[in-house]
């Protein structure tokens, strides 16, 4: 197996987490997102993966984008440690906490939105920032809610061990750390988080102990 | 079953095709997303969604949002007419798909974010348009290359049935042609959405089919 990776992009981050806990290895090609222009336009990577994103799994002939469909099919064909629940329910639930930030946090605040923002509307670092902090506030803000009012809560979002939701709820994390956000609102996210980045598992896929990152 | 929709809602309409695919029937609540300064923030809806988003399902007190969730959900309760291939690495092809869609460009320009747009940003309306129409250029010019460059398209997305990602293009196609994105460079998107668009179930859940659009 081969994961394309960056060590920031914090899709990636999440597959490399999914990865640890079910205990599987794959070699790693690094894209580097910023240099020579971004790594990810060039002609290797856009013949890849047109949509110039990160990460990408081959596996077997597959060449698979998509942090999510990737766990899903890691959980699929490799079903030791599960990252999805057994009972339809809470695969739903993880399912949707996990959305709730792959796809109504995190692509407001990725990088090429950001070059957007500065670039073509040639906004200010304050009101980029201020963009950033204000998604980061409702996507969290209502994560906060659905976690602490549901029964189906453990130490992790979804039960007492880790599952696809909390592969995306730490890198998400990492970056609302990253653009100095408030986080202090939401102390269930925080002792959830908390608990798995004091796992190995997740520790080692953070982009600090990644080899791309030096 | 009841599923909490809105006309105009993209990521409800997905629902609808979905369930009309499958051959299921689900009550409707609607909710107005702009009357009464958007009835997705009122105390009903809060309490069942906190992220203030559609579309809701409801079934056996389960209370499920995020579209992709709730149609993986139908698919796994009710596995009669299959929206997910069978075998692992076409899941995960239909799984990538619909995300591309579901995550990296319908959240760009879903109405809330329009809203900040002309709101805390003040933009014009031709620049809300250029950014509108900038990540349906980008999102759909990739899809356009994943569906002409793989053996497994057919004719749908993925093979000759109709999968969540055809549920997740059609709307997507319905909301760049109200924004007057060119569709010309995509043939074969195009092609697939006039296929599903010929179907009945496509086309009773189009937006001007339901009944809160009158």
């Amino acid at each position: 197996m081969k994961l394309h990776t960056f060590f920031r992009s914090s899709a990636s981050y999440r597959v490399r987490i999914a990865l640890n806990l079910k205990g599987l290895r794959a070699d790693h090609a690094h894209v580097h997102l910023s240099k020579n222009g971004g790594e990810q336009f060039g002609p290797a990577f856009d013949a890849l993966n047109p949509q110039h994103l990160l990460p990408v799994l081959e596996d077997d002939g597959l060449v698979l984008p998509q942090s999510l469909a990737i766990i899903e099919y890691l959980d699929e064909t490799q079903p030791a440690v599960p990252l999805l629940p057994a009972d339809a329910p809470g695969r739903a639930r993880v399912r949707a906490l996990s959305q709730a930030i792959a796809c109504d946090l995190h692509p407001l605040n990725n990088l090429r939105v950001l070059k957007y923002l500065s670039g073509e509307l040639g906004l200010s670092d304050e009101q980029k920032n201020a963009w950033y902090r204000h998604w980061v506030a409702v996507g969290l803000g209502a994560l906060e809610r659905q976690l602490t009012h549901s029964p189906d809560t453990g130490l992790f979002c979804h039960g007492d061990t880790p599952t696809m939701a909390d592969c995306c709820l730490v890198p998400q994390l990492y970056n609302a750390r990253r653009f100095d956000c408030d986080l202090s609102p939401y102390p269930t996210i925080l002792a959830i988080g908390a608990r798995c980045e004091a796992l190995a598992e997740f520790a080692n896929a953070q982009p600090e102990a990644q080899p791309d990152a030096h």
